[in-house]
């Protein structure tokens, strides 16, 4: 696609890299089931992340083959035979995790893992070093200023997995899909941090995930703070410098 | 619902108020057609506006009613006798615009407004003033931190109305369903100012509405480059303090 416009600066003004965003179809057993826009890169991460976060897909062994189209890099197909979308009622689901879907009914997704139970803790000086970690992997960010990064760490502070995206949703389920082909979930004894705000559809997908840490550099809505009170997980907002806002589960985060 | 978990602060912080965020179920002549994650107020303004803006709806003579239901303030339903969405293939049409839509195909929403006709011009000394008043409109934003604004100016810098909400899509939607109901669009003469960054269904959603300038705080991304070049609208990011950067249409742009 042209980006030349995006390239060519105004007198006296310095040329900028802008973030790149384009639709990512994804297709289930050959139909077409949601569009993202997505930044290129990582699509198959993406497609089985979305999938696994929206509740349509199982663990690996469900999943035949994820491929991107031979002929257009911005669609990728999953064959996942005894998985049907359409009787599951997902046929409208966005990569917003909740909207595009078409009643208030369907923007639950039920998680099956125990994030409740999950007796991790982590130190709040180890959460105070994440976003700088973050940042330094979010490379892109400081060249377009336009990407949003989620990072999966481990609860001693070591990055497990960082990848970035124009929209928040999509660098969540990147996370996610690569872990879940690694058979790595659920992320109990690990955070997840996002770069900005704390949605109730990252809430959503960090459960379907098993999260028991969700942190944001920024605000979390009501109802991601609702949701996680219902999860029994620790949402933890304004993560900034030495300071913080744990909302829910405090007990989770300790001092030493 | 609930937000006593939002405002129990942990020992030693104060209590921050938290960006509400709910799903509202907008139904089409009582079909239930999209779900977005909203802040709440102005829920017939956004319904409307998001109907318009994905090309559901054409002018207001198109809908005989709009109300909230009665029993749930989380839907409204909107009588529109003579539109007929499923077979205009929007079932799947989410609040962002873009994502939710099955295929790719499905994505680009046509404009009945010309925007690369319209002569207008903005002096660069008024754009610099409009991200202030925006700020100042935004009274939540000070108040939460995790909303969004979208405000329409005149191009002689006059606030003609500004909203917020959780979703960038829905404070746009907002914005413009009000106006649609004035009859005051196409937005010729005016600009629309974000607050965030200027993604292609922001883009798109103020083709829609005929808007010829559309200005953004942060990055645009690339396909919203691309959309405004291809509408021949003046697309501005990075509008901060004294400095812009112009992707389209630089002609719209004056030194005067």
């Amino acid at each position: 696609m042209s980006t030349s416009y995006a390239r060519r600066p105004v007198a006296g003004k310095p040329a900028d890299t802008l973030v790149v965003e384009e639709p990512l179809e994804i297709r289930l057993n050959g139909k077409p089931l949601a569009v993202t826009m997505r930044t290129p890169g990582s699509e198959l991460d993406l497609a089985l992340g979305f999938l696994y976060t929206e509740g349509i897909i199982g663990g690996p062994d469900q999943v035949k083959s994820a491929k991107l189209c031979i002929d257009n890099p911005n669609i990728v197909e999953v064959d996942a035979p005894s998985v049907d979308a359409e009787a599951r009622n997902f046929y409208t689901t966005s990569s917003c995790g909740v909207c595009g879907k078409a009643s208030i009914d369907s923007v639950r997704v039920h998680s099956h893992h125990d994030v409740a139970g999950d007796p991790t803790t982590v130190s709040r000086h180890v959460l105070c070093t994440l976003p700088a970690k973050l940042r330094e992997a979010q490379k892109g960010f400081s060249r377009t200023g336009g990407s949003h990064a989620s990072g999966v760490f481990t609860t001693e502070g070591r990055l497990v997995i960082a990848r970035e995206d124009v929209g928040r949703h999509n660098a969540l389920d990147k996370v996610i899909g690569t872990l879940w082909q690694r058979n790595a979930l659920p992320l109990t004894d690990h955070v997840i941090l996002v770069s900005g705000r704390a949605s109730f559809e990252l809430t959503q997908k960090a459960w379907l995930a098993g999260a028991s840490v969700l942190a944001a550099v920024s605000a979390p809505s009501t109802l991601a703070v609702d949701l996680a009170a219902e999860a029994g997980m620790t949402l933890i907002g304004f993560l900034r410098g030495e300071s913080m806002n744990v909302y829910t589960r405090p007990d989770r985060v300790v001092d030493a």
